[in-house]
């Protein structure tokens, strides 16, 4: 089983990550960033980049296609980007499972592939699906098929999780999840635009 | 307010990038990976390299220094590196709080940062403690003055928020969970081996 991760100039790192750490875990489940160039990307917020396994052109036929978002300069440079879109196009059609994290959404959106269907993105991103013929589902994984959408950069670890399971059975999903001891303690309750305070929400709409 | 995150061959990558994602999103903070050298690193798992932003030598001092964990043989080569602990012990003198995640721990004890302390690892490395004169919290997250440790893999997010409070303030720390929509919702009550069921935790003590 082969999962590719796209990553690109401006990805947000725990987007990606957060699939990579669950997936890797399984056995007999390769997982691989894959970037347009086989030469490093930065990611949001520069504080290091990414050197893809794959290029485009080398990388393996995939089972699971996982697109990851990022800042507003990244994404909009990844949806416009036609080898992108194309690429995100096949993998689609030869995946069992495609999925996004974040303003992943967008970018799937950009390739055609939310026509119609309720999706999960960033918070943030909601305003932006109706470009993509798609309504914001407010969970945190919408799954359609062999289409999946998850929320907001965090939101990667559940959809990982649930990629597990799918993959590789409820067993070895609960194991993944030991292995990343990942029973979430958040010291604020904070993590959605419904729970925390509207101070916040004004905070986190401007930055952050 | 510097933050200097290190990364080595066989680092977790979940372990770096929970920390960065949520220090990032402060205003006037800088984050950036730091390994040994200016060369990419490969990740545990081998699906990506991490290109560090800067070497030991021309890190800037930092305020906030975080070791991450990894796999069984890039931490007991970041352990025995004695370049690895003089930079650690160098920034833990000047920084404001040093944390560990995962085993990330054991690096920190074998540069004599945990001499009898009670601290947080990953729960499969909890009996390598005393080897460092520490024991085995198993909590969460453990405070020291400023000498903090988290359990493993995904602890690096739940600390990455405390630290976001002890440098900006509980409404700065809350806005960057909401903006890394860190509302979590695991499919599974499976990630602690309190919690997950023996058959589980036997699969993971396996590999996982």
């Amino acid at each position: 089983m082969r999962v590719s991760i796209l990553v690109f100039d401006g990805v947000t790192a725990l987007d990606a990550v957060g699939p990579y750490e669950s997936l890797r875990r399984l056995p007999d489940v390769e997982v691989r960033f894959v970037a347009a160039k086989l030469a490093p990307v930065a990611v949001e917020g520069a504080g290091f980049g990414i050197v893809p396994a794959s290029d485009f052109a080398q990388a393996p036929e995939a089972d699971v296609l996982v697109v990851p978002g990022g800042g507003a300069a990244g994404v909009k440079q990844a949806l416009g980007d036609q080898q992108t879109l194309q690429w995100i196009r096949h993998g689609y059609e030869r995946s069992r499972w495609t999925a996004s994290v974040c303003t992943g959404a967008l970018i799937l959106g950009a390739a055609g592939l939310l026509e119609g269907l309720s999706v999960a993105t960033h918070w943030r991103a909601k305003d932006y699906l109706h470009l993509f013929g798609a309504t914001y589902s407010g969970e945190r994984i919408s799954e359609h098929g062999k289409l999946m959408t998850a929320a907001g950069v965090s939101a990667g670890i559940d959809l990982g999780l649930r990629l597990c399971e799918l993959i590789a059975g409820r067993d070895a999903a609960q194991a993944a999840q030991l292995g990343m001891e990942y029973d979430p303690a958040p010291p604020f309750d904070a993590g959605s635009p419904h729970k925390a305070p509207s101070h916040i929400v004004e905070m986190a709409l401007k930055g952050f």
